[in-house]
């Protein structure tokens, strides 16, 4: 089963949680400075590690990404579960995966290793925990840049100190609706969080997910990092949860016709754009949040926002030579068996 | 069984068929002239004749349109039972109606009998000998307004000699898409036809549903008026259906999912205007008549089309004081439950 399989703690309203820990060796120079040799030599050294069975109970695979095309790639993108750099940039580099795709290890990508730990709903403390334990069963085997002063050392000072990136993905439709999302991106800014729209761009997020995540790793320790961002994201939820019912006293019946007209269309449409179908699914999750819906599941309506998206869709088809009209043919057909 | 729960002729394209006698009595003054005794003794008289069983084995009923509801008239308007006029005007007037609705006799609307009968599909000829019969008998009983040079005479000097009206109501995406439509208007125009929208106004006809009917009465006789009427609706089919096909030679994805969507927003939505439920039973009825759909049946599409008019809506509810957002979540039920 993989982890968004899951529904999670608030599963309705937050859609995942990440953290991601960046880690350098101290017995080689900082990736930008790199030799073949020496990123072959890291990629080799920690995959087998992991893959050989760190200590962890886990079974990883490494997925060489200097010899996978660029669709796989793009669906690994797609699933959060490789940055768009790693899957663009070129060298030896890979990422050694957990079975359930909740932990994967990212390896010479702007720095040595990046560890990112998935969950589904709202659960920074067990991703933390995870990523610590991952970080820890690395940190026997192999020695981290670090300083007393800075902390772990990073390529870009943006990540110095705990090398802590936490982000939860929230579904916001009535912070969008209202127009609340930019108060909320400004004031969140101001208190050291970055809100940005996962799909599509800025405001105008199509199907109004968003990420709110920590912009600082220097001056707090990774618990006190967790614990804002905790206490941010269940506000912001709970506002959500209040605008929402704020809009349904007023229009019920809109709201319903809108949850429902959304499944009608994801059932039976013979063509959907990735664009459409993230959005009609968010319209469909809203309607489950609120109990219209009473026969989707969240799990579902989580695998298929993964599903939709262009690279997914041709991974999933098996054919990465789809254009754009044949692509939107087979989204339609999975998303309509799926229902 | 009414008329329209019947698959016709050409059902998929041609909607219905309709036929009118205009006739008066030579026994009383024209309906403009009448008093309102004379239009009282016209109105019990014919009526008492049919529903005390004419002789062509049809039971008939009358409604008093004097003592009748807003919404109920309405609603015989929608169904083409009655025409707006018929609703709107004051003073004794009425409907006779055979039990499958497909014959009634208006009595004192514009002239003293509008004779109609409809029919499912196309069917002219059939529609021509009901309406004659009916007529054959009422002239056995009655005596009409009838000149040897002027034929029957009317009201109106546009219903003079033979006072037949004959209209066919088709369905016509592909001439409203590709604009054809226009020249459709004026090309029959010229041959003595109009062509206008059901629903809606002009070539912007909510969901393309247009009817074709002859403009003159004299100067040819029934037959002849028929069998041109017939010759111009047989190629307008003929060519709604090339440009059909035309369009889904390039665009079957497009065609396919447009039908679908509709399919699936009439069976999950749960607030319907009648401008859009119209519109979307006209894409799955195109869906339908291409093969896409085939668990909707065509006499479906039919009764669905008069029940989602405003007035029908309130009088299958029970419930006459809905207002426009109530009877849109009624339409979405009623919809719903039949699909």
């Amino acid at each position: 089963m993989k982890w968004y399989e899951i529904e999670g703690e608030m599963g309705g309203i937050v859609v995942s949680t990440r953290v991601r820990l960046a880690r350098n060796l101290s017995d080689y120079p900082f990736p930008a400075k790199l030799s073949s040799k020496d990123e072959n030599e890291i990629l080799e050294k920690v995959s087998s590690f992991l893959t050989d069975g760190g200590d962890d109970g886990e079974a990883y695979t490494l997925t060489d990404l200097s010899t996978t095309d660029a669709v796989t790639a793009g669906a690994l993108v797609e699933k959060h579960i490789i940055s768009p750099r790693m899957a663009s940039k070129r060298g030896n580099r890979g990422v050694v995966l957990s079975d359930d795709e909740s932990v994967s290890i990212m390896i010479n990508e702007e720095d040595h290793l990046r560890i990112q730990v998935l969950g589904s709903g709202f659960c920074l403390d067990e991703c933390l925990e995870k990523a610590n334990r991952v970080d820890d069963m690395l940190d026997g085997e192999f020695t981290y840049a670090w300083s007393e002063r800075l902390g772990y050392l990073t390529r870009c000072p943006s990540n110095l100190g705990t090398g802590l990136r936490a982000s939860v993905m929230l579904h916001l439709p009535a912070h969008t609706e209202s127009g609340e999302i930019s108060m909320l991106m400004s004031s969140l800014g101001r208190l050291g969080f970055t809100v940005r729209g996962i799909y599509g761009e800025g405001t105008a997020a199509i199907g109004s997910y968003y990420q709110i995540s920590n912009q600082f790793t220097f001056g707090s320790d990774e618990q006190d990092t967790i614990d804002r961002l905790k206490k941010v994201v269940k506000s912001t939820v709970e506002h959500e949860q209040e605008l929402r019912d704020r809009y349904r006293d007023r229009h019920k019946n809109a709201a319903e016709d809108k949850a429902w007209r959304a499944y009608g269309l994801l059932k039976y449409a013979r063509k959907l754009s990735s664009a459409e179908a993230t959005s009609l699914l968010g319209d469909v999750r809203r309607g489950v949040v609120a109990g219209d819906l009473e026969d989707v599941s969240i799990p579902l309506l989580n695998a298929l926002l993964w599903q939709v998206q262009p690279n997914q869709v041709k991974v999933i088809s098996g054919d990465y030579h789809m254009d754009s009209e044949e692509r939107d043919i087979a989204r339609a057909e999975m998303v309509r068996e799926s229902f």
